[in-house]
């Protein structure tokens, strides 16, 4: 049996316990959180710590804190030359103290402690210091996710700042869409089919292939309807930068 | 049963006669359409006409034809005093020759010809210029979907200009996310679960909830970070704007 030992207890760290507590082949030997209470209800209090010098032997120590708290946690380890890895999508793998073999286990998805979730859909991205640690990474990574893959610091860079296009800034489309519909009085609630069925639609097609509306097919009188019909001045200006992008991209590619 | 004749032959209308076609109240009597074999594997040969003059009598007319061509085809109806709808999100009703009783069946969806589609999930937004007619409107509405909805021309100019964000351009941050990935040699796969998870997310917690990343919690390193990692003008700009946007809306509301 793997012993894996998760150091946090935030959304990332509470979604690892319950996916790992799933498979006889990982034992998730122990927790390190400052408040007990958090992650209580996950596993046996006698496997929770809040002293570092309590750590116990592990083949893997997972760190899942906040992205500023990974060098210092790291650095405070009171052993060396074990395998440790954090989980987050933007920090360098350099940020790990080097007296441990460095990794990363980086799960590309969002997660609310709430919402349940099916870890074996969720990617992994994986990278290590030392090649003979992957191979290990590998087996762990796939006891839980049935997406694994090998991921660079400078491809999970990338992945990140997508994920912030795909992820953030669209649910930020959402709030200007919701914003629309409350000014003028109707029930947000419309839009919900559209916005499932265009995130379904790129399960099959490009995102180039899958593009319409106004912009693309450079419909001038609606376009000006609409600016004509935004009061708002930010809302104006996104639609504009992003009628001019879905232009200009559809010309280059 | 209730005779319907649909005039056009595009995705609008080959889901509608699809739609009505499963329902034994509802009679597609006739299909006006310029080329019988856009929709002759829809229906009977017979019953597709492509001359205005042999239009039957009909209980309701909808017009699915291009936004441009609404008002002219609605103008070429050798008739009068019928119950002519169109099924445009952006043409105002008043583009219908008022020889007709005139009204509005526009289903708020993104059709592709290929998908099929469960036309009981689509919200159909009816108005009528007189309000007999909408009654009848929403008896046959009623019959394909389950979520029919009262929407005036402003309203639907409102709801048609947000689906042009939560759809259009949220399309388009999908194809800047793989743009990203393409450039860094990632595949664009890694990002499609949370893709489809950040569009599951508003279906229980508000836009506003749901909003997470560097922008929110004025992650300034990050921020600035993925500034510094992006090399196109464009992706920059609209990285700037967004997270902007995000700010101001957080702080507003």
């Amino acid at each position: 049996m793997i012993k894996v030992i998760i150091i946090g207890s935030g959304n990332v760290a509470q979604h690892l316990i319950q996916a790992f507590a799933k498979s006889k082949k990982i034992d998730v030997a122990q927790v390190f959180s400052r408040q007990k209470e958090a992650v209580s209800h996950l596993l046996d209090s006698e496997k929770i710590t809040s002293d570092f010098n309590n750590l116990a032997q592990a083949d893997l120590y997972i760190i899942a804190v906040s992205d500023d708290a990974i060098a210092s946690v790291s650095s405070q380890l009171p052993f060396e030359n074990r395998f440790v890895v954090h989980t987050s999508g933007s920090v360098s793998i350099d940020a790990l103290d080097k007296k441990n073999r460095n990794g990363i286990f980086y799960p590309l998805q969002t997660f609310s402690k709430k919402a349940e979730v099916d870890f074996t859909q969720i990617p992994l991205c994986l990278e290590s210091q030392k090649e003979p640690d992957f191979e290990f990474l590998k087996n762990v990574a796939e006891i839980i996710s049935d997406k694994v893959y090998k991921i660079n610091s400078e491809q999970r860079k990338a992945l990140h700042v997508a994920a912030v296009f795909v992820n953030n800034f669209t649910n930020h489309l959402y709030q200007i869409g919701n914003q629309i519909c409350t000014t003028n009085h109707v029930p947000f609630e419309i839009l919900q089919p559209l916005i499932q069925e265009t995130a379904k639609k790129i399960l099959t097609l490009s995102p180039k292939e899958a593009q319409t509306g106004p912009a693309i097919r450079n419909d001038k009188q609606t376009i000006a309807a609409h600016l004509d019909f935004l009061l708002d001045e930010n809302q104006k200006n996104i639609y504009q930068i992003l009628t001019q992008s879905i232009q200009n991209n559809g010309k280059k590619l």
